[in-house]
């Protein structure tokens, strides 16, 4: 039976993903390429891991089984879950008597590797949590390694049809717990109790309705919905932290909600208000949805990025409160909340159907608090598809008591 | 009035750790240091930001005022809550007309630095969330940069005064998570909804009580206690990640629970069986018990790492199951989850007063399940001091219907 929501990657897309990396590496007459980037190997392969100072390799060979190099304690776990993977190496610790990355270099020269021409994500594995250690020139000095840091980067920046449909996935779910966040909100409420409940409820549903193939890889909630200390005045700071905050009458609130599925984000936030607006707040809510509008009606294939965050700014700048903005119109969004690249007025790029990017184009008032939708769209063939359905009207948006 | 509750780092701390800073650079004829560290800016002045694509540092010059250079949406920010930082300096967006490195590069110049001797925790912006750009050496070519990139590293290894005592509170926050997580879980509940209502109640409870001065950095949920996928046959796996699981009688359980407290965290992890356990079950958590016991009689100033290791190692051996150990026994802990220097055989650390470890030998049998306790202890000047408290004999840790 086929299931009616998509809750992964297939191991025909991950496969299609290596096949890419392979041809990469032939052209460039590089044999293998090793990755220590824990996004780029659950990319390739689907293995989801803890990253710590214990290193990790994959090891695509353009010829010969896809290899994972990893410390014993996770072992058994890459033997029974990540089907793409036939040749798992492990070694016992770090740091351990004998480092890692010699064990490393052994068994890349059991496999015929170690003085072959090679790519690699990076010079050696990241100084993550404490680590240290070799750079694989120093390991492997007969193999010349080319670094090829932005190869799955730059993979990432177009989406395949799952991919996409997990976006479409994550939308739902942060739609859902947005609502619920929405109705728990109320004056006098802490910031922190009414987010818990929203993303609690929305998490439990969502776990629910996606059945026993999804992963919950966020944790304990991975349907979310929450202010992020963007509350009254502190919705002026567009990067505000969580504070120990109330919900005041008259605030202005930013919002942001989101859902994991299979690592695949999306991003919806609003701007709401505790009870009627007053003129300012309506009048500056009217012109961020005018600038969001703009750019909007920008998206599509062929269109300079640089001319979606040039709509968003004509606007503002028309609307005489350009000195208000702090930021640009929006980002390309996936795996992580950010990704190159940008609706900026710099970028040379150019859109391309299945880019998916942001539009929150947004102004400051110190006292009176931020503005700023965001909404996710997706380039297509003939246009762009907002995949975020939120309402986006004021009307929709006052919380009464 | 003071709080009693200790629940940031001083001021005072803070600028200690700057003049250190100050005084190693002194030391190499170095002018002044830029960081682009997230945790090692935290670490010196307290600034705690989401990272993203938009590079930050601070500058801490030996002479002259410490300064933060940010993209314009945290300038407001760091002006009203960064007490250490005067000097704050910013560009626009990124990627922008001009690359943020060259706004950098102008700062540094009109500061007086661009030409002098200065160190550096990176050649360059970590390339986080899609970021890319030149390295210190191509934007300020006359300073000669030295990249230090283990010195906050190396300083946090010993814990002072404060730090001990905001991981304390950790402890109190995990400890009582975990009291909530033992006593909600059922046969036949979800891991997930268990999980969740765990951590939130502990959560509110946390904010309630230490009051307006903390700030819940980890979000929604700043206290936590969970499984982590380590239900049944998951515990046999030290790194399983959470799934769709559902407790059922006879489970082995190995739980993990903490607090960030101002960024600074704990760890507590217990064994713990869904009913009665069987003579298996029992014979297992006996021999782990008596592994950690060993560990914690080993630990104290002037011991070695390696022999804290070789205590819990040299009971599994005599116990005849060696063949089960998947790690080492344990790791510093702090600001991060895992730190350097690590309790292993290969360490070549000696134990000092101010060092925090965790003390967590473990055994792993695929049908049966995992065995590992976790405690946080602390190096004294006179012994060590375990500062989670939570039951470790197996008649607390057993869950009736």
């Amino acid at each position: 039976m086929k299931l009616l929501v998509l809750v992964k990657i297939s191991q025909e897309m991950h496969k299609k993903r290596i096949e890419r990396v392979q041809s990469v590496l032939e052209k460039k007459n590089l044999k293998g390429m090793i990755f220590f980037n824990t996004r780029s190997i659950f990319y390739l392969v689907g293995y989801h891991h803890i990253p710590t100072e214990r290193p990790i390799a994959l090891v695509v060979p353009t010829d010969g089984d896809v290899g994972a190099f990893v410390p014993y304690l996770e072992e058994n776990y890459v033997k029974d879950t990540v089907a793409l993977v036939d040749d798992v190496f492990s070694y016992f610790e770090y740091p351990d008597l004998e480092h890692p990355m010699t064990h490393f270099a052994k068994g890349l020269k059991e496999r015929g590797l170690a003085d072959k021409p090679l790519a690699a994500d990076a010079p050696g594995a990241p100084g993550y949590w404490g680590y240290t250690g070799p750079l694989l020139k120093d390991i492997i000095p007969q193999a010349k390694i080319t670094v090829l840091s932005d190869l799955i980067m730059d993979m990432r920046v177009i989406k395949d049809k799952e991919e996409i449909e997990l976006m479409k996935e994550s939308c739902r779910w942060g739609n859902f717990a947005h609502k619920l966040l929405q109705d728990y909100t109320y004056v006098g409420g802490s910031e922190i109790e009414v987010v818990n409940e929203a993303c609690s409820e929305a998490s439990r549903a969502m776990l629910k309705a996606l059945g026993p193939d999804f992963k919950p890889y966020a944790g304990v909630l991975n349907a979310y919905a929450g202010y992020r200390g963007q509350i009254g005045k502190g919705s002026a700071i567009p990067h505000a932290t969580t504070g120990n905050n109330y919900f005041r009458k008259g605030d202005t609130l930013v919002t942001g909600a989101s859902a994991n599925v299979y690592n695949y984000k999306s991003e919806l936030e609003r701007t709401m208000f505790m009870g009627e607006p007053t003129k300012k707040q309506e009048k500056y809510f009217a012109i961020m949805l005018k600038a969001q509008n703009a750019s909007l009606a920008a998206f599509g294939p062929n269109v300079k990025n640089a001319d979606v965050d040039k709509a968003a700014r004509d606007v503002f700048k028309e609307e005489g409160v350009w000195d208000l903005v702090q930021h640009h119109t929006g980002h390309a969004i996936g795996m992580e909340g950010h990704e190159r690249p940008f609706l900026d007025i710099g970028s040379k790029v150019v859109m391309k159907p299945g880019m998916v990017f942001t539009a929150e184009p947004g102004i400051y008032i110190p006292d009176i608090g931020g503005f700023r939708h965001s909404d996710t769209i997706v380039i297509t063939e003939d246009g762009s598809e907002m995949i975020t359905y939120y309402p986006r009207e004021i009307e929709d948006l006052i919380i009464y008591e």
